[in-house]
């Protein structure tokens, strides 16, 4: 059984902001965001947490071993350091979805994400231990994205065409699992899970298949952190792409073994 | 009519870096990926330029009034301060689609973006003159995005509700107008547009209304520069947010002025 | 008695890469350098150490608590994400300069810092336990520094006072006690000392007045950490401005009370 | 004749917000100083200026070139992406120390460096037009450092010998010739200097030999821009280190040709 722990990081009131007194000027704010996103990646990664850029105004992390402290100090460096200010809401759930929803609901209730008063909420629930089957995460890409895209399209066509996978997969292992899917560049996608079965990764493969004609392929580990899964996940990705096979497990014996 | 200039930045041979000798830490490659467009959005944001950063190890660039040397420029310091580097092409046409895809081809032809020694390729056609109508910006997003879904859905599904509009939106302008939009974080996305009505912005954002049911406003700008437009349309959003409108074209008189 | 743990950063073989093929631009080095320091600042203040910039291709920390993995880890990530790699030697001892020594030779018995095949040494002793008597840091600034030079004097005859009091102050503390002191930006001196009574501050700030005229104050710290030890010092020195005293010792008690 | 143009980059009433409400985190401070140091060298670098760290809240830059828009350009954009803000002030002269003295005059009558009305204050006198002879750079460094001090010394102790010999050039120069030398790493100075002959050279490579016993050598170039002087005396430098004479003007005739 996993057990998730989740982080909501929040840009407090940031939409108004970025028109106040007028428009800010797009780089700036391009610049702004993803240097944000940067340092809670860094920061958190050091910490073998993961951090996602979603909508970089609201950022999902997956902090198993992050303790209290640790977001607290989060908070107070990016209120040193940035314009703005962020919350940081974290639940724990066996269903990563569960976990997110526990973490939003501890900003929720604080007040709205644009009001000028609900700065810099620190709120949650930390694991305070940590098993090696905590964690189940699934590195996707799409085979062959390079010949079968990059080499061959233009860009824009060749992101509608990975933007569509990464569409039908995350909605799908939302609905069907409560697995939260994130595009992390160029043709992959990292899905923290629930406890599923090969089978399940399978069945994802194929309905992304089936919905919009795109060949995944998928590497699946565990550990006690995002980083230990993620990086397990890592290594049975590139037995796919060596031995051409769609869904490898870390750890799991091959068949006929 | 609207004349385009666009650049495709492409990171030399990523993904197998990204996995040499072993893969690297997922939260390395999205910083050095996150840092690395916030580079090239300070760059070329000087330059009145924009910077989209799509699947990150490919970005797409408006560059309008940025010429060959700046652009050698950026892929030098690229080079002196980051374990990777980028090739740039660049191209001109009315339509951004085309004009990519004139940019796509430089470097398409020089070879794939994983093959070893393709490094650092610099070519392109770059715009000598610009006028004020060279642009047209589009500034989408989501009518009280913070009160429907942020501020009570859980930021999972406010996502997928933002990525199925944008999703929804990305393909009808491409496929009807060879626009290009890019989400820019929030419930925000840009579009660079050719000549279009009003009229097709409202079709646009019907489009989207029934497709997923999501509702979108738009402020609409020309310019120079996608800075020039870019800034227009941003003041012509806020127009719609104060008066409640869809669409708002910048400089186009109120219907019963 | 103090325990002074002290790890010496320093980049492989960058005074050749810097000229090959040949001078890179300066600016660019100034920005790798700069960011490069600045990511060692988060990484080892996230964990209470503290990193000062000196001649930026070679780094002093001072990183009581940071064990050998985590040493590990900030090598591996800036391996993944700069042109050039660092090697980290890490010494403990009472005086901070015997500390930095041990660190020093961990690198040189490796062989030259230009040596092309010597890259990535990690080498180190690590203190097991901290208490909190083990670091004694103290934070001088310059008595009314904006009215009496900032305000008044060109920056650079600003800077070259400034300069004149710490290179006295450094000299000093090195030659009497085996401290390290860094200049710190603006006009502010760290220092990483031995266990040293109040005296020994009252004569560094009156030998530094004597020497090249310049008035200091000093607050004092003690604690498990450099971020510790140096908080206290801190906020001794609020005291100092406030009190117009010349030198404060977080925790000891005030004459005459 | 030389004409330079100094931009002073001085952080809007920094001193106090360092420690309100409280004194922030040392390594925060460092992050933030490191990070807007280097964002500047890189905005002012593309344009070929120089930017010098100095005293980190109070920079130093070389702007030739660099016009009143861009200046108002820069300083939004930090406005845009730190909690603190900067004032510019821009002074042109023949003699370095002469144009920081107009530069600094600026801010001054404004007000003081900690008053807290005095925000962005952008002051400045420009250049129109540049001429190949502008700039007068030369770049020196410690003869064989690595091997005499690097390689041999503690790191402090390396430090206190580039530290005595930078601060003896800098007061040489800044004596005899209002020139404005900055250490920019390692055992590097880079001097803007009024147009000198190079038997001045020789004899501040002599002061330095005879005051604190380091033996210096330097590269001396001319140019439009600080970058462009400044590259010339890295190429005369080399020239130095190749042929093992202690001053090289590019362009001068070796003597005996």
């Amino acid at each position: 059984m996993t057990t998730t722990q989740v982080t909501l990081v929040q840009i407090d009131n940031y939409g108004p902001w970025t028109v106040t007194p007028e428009p800010r000027r797009e780089m700036d704010l391009q610049t702004l965001q993803s240097r944000l996103f940067a340092d809670i990646a860094q920061f958190l990664g050091h910490r073998d947490a993961y951090a996602f850029f979603t909508r970089f105004d609201n950022m999902i992390a997956v902090t198993n071993g992050v303790d209290g402290e640790a977001h607290a100090s989060l908070q107070e460096s990016i209120g040193n350091r940035y314009p703005v200010s962020v919350s940081l809401g974290t639940g724990v759930a066996e269903r990563p979805i569960d976990a997110l929803e526990a973490a939003n609901d501890r900003l929720q209730i604080e007040g709205s994400a644009q009001d000028r008063a609900r700065l810099e909420v620190l709120s949650g629930d930390y694991l305070t231990d940590t098993t090696p089957a905590d964690l189940q995460v699934a590195h996707f890409d799409v085979v062959d994205a390079t010949g079968k895209y990059t080499d061959r399209l233009n860009e824009f066509d060749t992101y509608i065409t990975i933007q569509l996978a990464y569409g039908s997969l995350m909605r799908h292992l939302r609905e069907e699992h409560g697995a939260l899917a994130f595009f992390v560049g160029g043709d992959n996608v990292i899905a923290v899970c629930p406890d599923l079965p090969e089978r399940a990764f399978t069945a994802a493969v194929n309905h992304v298949a089936a919905d919009v004609d795109v060949e995944l392929q998928v590497g699946v580990g565990r550990g006690a952190s995002a980083h230990e899964a993620g990086f397990a996940a890592k290594h049975a990705l590139e037995d796919c792409r060596h031995d051409g096979t769609s869904v490898e497990v870390f750890g799991a014996p091959a068949v006929g073994d």
